[in-house]
């Protein structure tokens, strides 16, 4: 919105060409006709598929600490908008990056590209386009997948009688964070809360066979309240006896702060999801209690009390 | 990525549900399955056609003023990303809005979702996901439309003999930049600046009839630049002559001006594109030159002498 030309040694097209170009994935098989570069991309969407979209803004200093690493950053902020997709069941087609800059430092550029395009090959997802603009570093990604017609995971679909199961030990987000925040650089949880990995090969096998399903962003209780409002003012009963002890992450922590992180951490980017009575629990899924008809969310312990839980998780915003 | 949660009068959540699932449009028509309120949307793509997508942040303070009316913020964020839409000839569909606010105002968010809601009416354009954060102003918005296979508008299509054409007066947002920047609030120029016109129809009416096209967003030289590098180092001649003179828009200012203007000025977000000498000039268009071999940008004025031109543009990084 300046008046004026800036004439600077990288603007914004070669900065894109330089970094956001060199990536493979376009071909018939991609659907990719056209990437970056135009006004927008061209895509062929595959044939009889419905579409799943999603997309999510990451900003230094609130998503992700301002210290971490480049390729971290870049890993990381797509990592989330992937876990969307598997929270949905879908397939990863392709994605649009919207990039914040305060300055143009190559280094930090090569190694966020470097992060991101780590992630990006893992899923087969293509970059097809977005834009680079100055200001407080922030990440803005959109993320498109595919799901058979009717097949996608929804939050709304959970039944009274269906198991709460989720896709790992929850937990390694919210410690990694506190890991960090200590000064730590490595270990475990560190690595998760560096870069979480999307469960999209879990997602898929849910298909048709799950009846709700979230990713965990806000922690346990939080995304299990999102799911049973969703489907209808439902209430949970949870095991304590379900929740996993001696996990390697979470070894060192006492059992009621393991109960604590397992349930209330956030930015674990599991998945969270509800199955059917007939249902086989997938391997290592963890099934954590019981979706009830009567609202609220209770924790039966070991001795057969009843506690009642408050559902108060990770804000955003 | 705080560590604890935040209690606050209007989360995340219920932000979103107040000003952005108001919507319509949604229903098999437009092929919103499911909208904002899960972890994605669900979208049936039009049968048989490609989709384009673009995805543009905006910024306070860079590509708007930090005082502009709210509604028209909404309103000419939302412009930015269908005239890229317009550019490629597309059909609006779908948009995802990511939204970062450095407080809960929720006056400004009213304001913003009608300017916004107000534009996407018009376009039938159906909001379909995206999230809320909080930090320093800024929208991004990715943007999905479709068009027939093969009818996309691209920029590398252009070929010497080829008439480069315009969709009106260009210099507008320019100029209104500038008028706001002096405290003027009104007028066609601060109008044109505040709700840009994507030319969506006129890029439905170039389809296989341009032979490239871009929408006017770095200036006139820099964007044909954009045109002529795309389809293989081309070069062009304008004509002075071509240049309309009088407009209401730009009245008052001296002829010079007026050419710089039109020539340089950003933000204008018209249509630039080619035409082959068998294709009509469409209405309100006017023909600026001609696509030539010779790489460069030429002037010929009303005396037959030839200037070089220079594509400085504007530069949004």
């Amino acid at each position: 919105m300046t008046d004026t030309p800036k004439p600077q040694s990288l603007d914004e097209f070669s900065l894109i060409r330089r970094y956001f170009h060199r990536h493979g994935h376009h071909g018939p098989d991609t659907g990719v006709v056209l990437g970056p570069g135009d006004d927008a991309a061209i895509l062929t969407p595959p044939a009889g598929q419905q579409l799943v979209m999603t997309q999510d803004t990451s900003l230094a200093g609130r998503h992700f600490p301002d210290d971490m690493d480049a390729a971290d950053v870049g890993y990381r902020c797509l990592a989330v908008n992937l876990s969307d997709l598997a929270a949905m069941g879908a397939d990863p087609l392709w994605f649009l990056l919207s990039l914040t800059l305060p300055d143009v430092d190559e280094g930090w550029l090569a190694g966020f590209a470097d992060g991101m395009f780590t992630l990006a090959d893992q899923a087969v997802i293509s970059l097809v386009g977005g834009d680079v603009t100055r200001g407080p570093l922030s990440v803005s990604i959109q993320a498109t997948g595919a799901v058979p017609p009717g097949q996608a995971l929804r939050r709304d679909g959970a039944q009274p009688g269906d198991r709460i199961c989720v896709g790992g030990v929850t937990g390694a987000g919210l410690l990694g964070l506190q890991q960090w925040q200590q000064g730590m650089r490595s270990g475990a949880a560190i690595d998760h809360f560096r870069r979480p990995s999307p469960q999209l090969s879990l997602g898929l096998a849910l298909r048709g066979r799950a009846t709700a399903c979230i990713d965990i962003s806000d922690g346990v209780l939080a995304d299990l309240g999102h799911i049973l409002a969703a489907s209808g003012s439902l209430g949970a009963c949870l095991q304590e006896d379900a929740l996993p002890l001696g996990s390697a992450v979470l070894a060192g922590c006492s059992e009621a702060e393991q109960r604590r992180l397992q349930l209330q951490g956030g930015d674990d980017y599991l998945l969270l999801f509800t199955l059917p009575a007939q249902e086989s629990l997938p391997p290592g899924c963890y099934c954590l209690g019981t979706v009830e008809q009567q609202e609220g969310l209770r924790l039966a312990g070991r001795d057969g009390t009843i506690t009642t839980l408050h559902a108060t998780g990770w804000q955003h915003f």
